[in-house]
């Protein structure tokens, strides 16, 4: 289950999960999430815009988990390695940091609102960019840095739903190696023009 | 050049990525827009909702270029070679239908405003979910078929911005066979974990 930090931005997002599932997002308010935080609705705007940004906190940690790995890697590093890793250890940090029944939670709430999912999913190609100018710092070429970004949100997007499906308890870093291990096979059968 | 449908929604795109470009998106009104192409903004609201709309008019047609290639190849057809036929096709398409210079001004618009590039982001998210689909549809396992749908879309995508980059004259189509080349030699890098 989800291991939460203890200030108040984490009750903020818990109180949010919570209610959001409890109530639907749309019934819920602000003051609603404060409350049940244990915080003022003062403190709620001191941290987030909206109920909407609560949802989407924690972004820029889950991007430099990505992107901190591709810097911190031995020099030399090839593409796809960087990118393996990066895979690994935003995963890792995931995992520890929320835990699956937080994912799944906040996964319901969002696939459930069109605007939601939108935000995800311009989360994902902003995720997709950063990795990509992490490894061109590194000194990998264009054009398999675009490709390698893309690969990596790929690997993580398509790892993570199966992670969150119904019934799932494999771990999110071996979902991600099978999702690897299936690119490379499907690659392997791209055939010169 | 662009060779545009003679009709009153072909004026209308061209009227409204002229204004566009030479007085900004926020500056041009419909009103202009439709006087621009000889209609009255009775026709162009016929057509379009607002004028963001025409910028990304004809997203179904250009969605269709990549399913239907996929629906029509022979039984039996492999996954990637499903995937790079919908690019071919797609691309071919474009090319033909508007040319690089429109692909340029259009993408140049779009550059130059955030919301426009999160509804790019968005069409292109939804492509690749088509794409998928249509390769599940095919008897595409789920996994290689999500991995090919991003696949598809991250080779039509670099290619593209390369495509339009200023000063390039490669063909859409020989851009993309280089992606897909390059997207084999890496994924051949990949190690099992």
């Amino acid at each position: 289950m989800a291991r939460w930090r203890p200030g108040s931005t984490g009750r903020l997002q818990q109180a949010a999960i919570e209610l959001f599932t409890e109530n639907g997002y749309d019934a819920t308010t602000v003051a609603e999430i404060a409350e049940r935080a244990g915080v003022t609705e003062r403190t709620f705007f001191r941290h987030y815009g909206d109920k909407r940004e609560v949802l989407f906190a924690g972004q820029q940690e889950f991007q430099s988990g990505f992107v901190d790995a591709i810097t911190d890697a031995p020099p030399g590093t090839p593409a796809m390695e960087l990118s393996a890793r990066a895979l690994d250890a935003a995963s890792r940090a995931l995992q520890e940091a929320r835990g699956r029944e937080h994912a799944r939670a906040r996964y319901a709430i969002i696939s459930a609102h069109a605007p939601l999912r939108e935000r995800e999913q311009l989360k994902l190609a902003v995720l997709a960019q950063a990795v990509t100018d992490a490894l061109v710092i590194r000194g990998i070429p264009d054009l398999p840095a675009h490709l390698a970004g893309d690969v990596v949100v790929s690997v993580f997007s398509t790892a993570f739903a199966r992670w969150i499906a119904p019934g799932e308890t494999r771990d999110l870093l071996d979902l991600q190696h099978e999702a690897l291990a299936e690119l490379a096979n499907l690659a392997g059968t791209i055939t010169a023009a």
